[in-house]
């Protein structure tokens, strides 16, 4: 019944006889312990996680919920490797549309080795990471059921400037979706996806207040995953818009001082999923020329004249 | 009139014969203009400012005011150089107690040269600008007619741990503060100057709602000054608690995307003063206890043993 997942978006993915996680179709998802000090420490945070009783119960709904380690067949035929046992965030989703966001300007704890650090450092200043303090690492949107899933490949995503990160957002609540960059998104989900009372930004915001108070943990490289049904949002009701937290293999203690990189970087998500809700209408166009009438340097003349 | 100011507490003084800002007793502050590039920034920086009618009156109050640039005799007798000509933000008061707290993890714009963001980071990972969000980088605090001021000199800063920043806040309210590290704090203006409705917290928590939204500007290297009068606060009234911006040379456009990082920063210093509200009474000693309790992997079990 061990299978590779249907519905994985970023990082380390099974197949092709390669390590990546595993799931059982029974809500369990299996993911290899990486074999550094990055399996210990992910270990050690969701065992921390459980047992923390000063974490409210409205914060928990964030994680996955943790069923300790187990020895399982590797995915790469590698043979028996020590596996964390997750829940599986969307085997009860019939087709779920989801976006992976790595949260953070800065991927590195400041304990990290110098090379290390150069490493994350790099990548970050080439990616958005550094300049809007957030990276979309990948994406799938469920279309129909004769166009399926589209699920750009990872190279889709190099390069991606502020306004393609706007335009992706809006593509991801949109009924035209696609990777064509000519169509405009028409934002048709936007209000029950991102508005709403249980839509995903009430739901960041109640992350956002928990961040600006908690000092247990710092988040460096950790990802916030967004799901919605599109079948649901098409009823009209309720899409099963859900906000959740993975990748913890390099969190360090907070040592009584706020995450402010993690912070940082959500209240910029926050401000560009607000900008899709107040103008759900405005097409990547109308986008740029707004920018361009916000430069704070140039004089207001050219909008008069 | 001119002469070099006597409440600076951080930056490039005047004296010595070295180049520094001067003021003129009736309330203006000359700040020389860097000759390179850093010059022309501050200046396009404080006309946009000056002209931009989406800055809230609110907002516009943290910054000194602007009366354009003068040609003056520079301080290190250089001849005349072109000065910023500012708002001297102390010159009404009698004897200011303030402190410069520089905001941010990271101190350089994305598009600076390769030299200086290697500078800048090896300078920001050796303080607390990259762990904390934020750098106290001077103060002084008024003691009485016969003590008068004390003002560590830079070197009193360096090495700084989040204890000491933690102490230094408490310090900074109180009546007994010295540069003695044993000598607990007191606190005894932490309601007036941090506390109450016009006190610094509701001044920063004003100034992080705006910077929730805006996205005209990004402040790299920026600092926040912390002002209070403590015969004032000896009175029980007003303490004349203030909270102003300054150093703008490293401001660069947003271009439509909020200031991630002076925000997180931002937050980071309004949970250190939450946290002196709401434990005033806190020793260093005591607040060091806190922490190995908040040691989130940890076991519980010290606590009851």
């Amino acid at each position: 019944m061990i299978k590779i997942p249907d519905n994985q978006v970023a990082g380390h993915q099974a197949g092709d006889g390669k390590l990546g996680p595993l799931v059982d179709g029974l809500g369990r998802f299996y993911k290899p312990l990486q074999s550094d000090e990055r399996g210990t420490n992910e270990v050690a945070f969701y065992s921390s996680l459980s047992s923390n009783t000063r974490i409210p119960g409205h914060i928990c709904r964030f994680f996955p919920v943790f069923h300790g380690t187990q020895l399982l067949e590797a995915s790469d035929g590698s043979g028996l490797l020590p596996h964390l046992v997750l829940q599986d965030l969307v085997s009860s989703r019939l087709n779920p549309s989801i976006m992976d966001i790595k949260i953070g300007a800065r991927t590195w704890p400041a304990q990290a080795s110098e090379d290390y650090i150069a490493k994350c450092l790099e990548r970050d200043r080439k990616s958005t990471s550094v300049s809007l303090g957030f990276l979309i690492t990948g994406f799938q949107m469920y279309g129909s059921k004769e166009s399926g899933f589209w699920k750009p490949h990872k190279k889709f995503f190099k390069g991606f400037s502020a306004d393609d990160v706007r335009l992706v957002l809006r593509k991801f609540v949109s009924s035209n979706a696609s990777g064509d960059f000519d169509v405009d998104p028409d934002c048709a989900f936007a209000s029950v996806v991102y508005g709403g009372s249980n839509g995903i930004l009430a739901q960041l915001l109640d992350l956002k207040a928990w961040f600006e108070d908690q000092t247990l943990f710092h988040f460096y490289s950790c990802s916030v995953l967004v799901i919605y049904e599109k079948e649901l949002a098409l009823d009209g009701s309720s899409c099963g818009a859900e906000v959740k937290l993975v990748d913890f293999a390099h969190v360090v203690e907070g040592k009584g001082v706020i995450d402010h990189n993690f912070l940082g970087g959500l209240c910029s998500l926050i401000k560009f999923i607000s900008e899709i809700l107040t103008t759900p209408d405005k097409c990547q166009t109308e986008v740029r020329i707004q920018d361009s009438e916000n430069n704070p340097f140039s004089s207001g003349n050219g909008a008069d004249g």
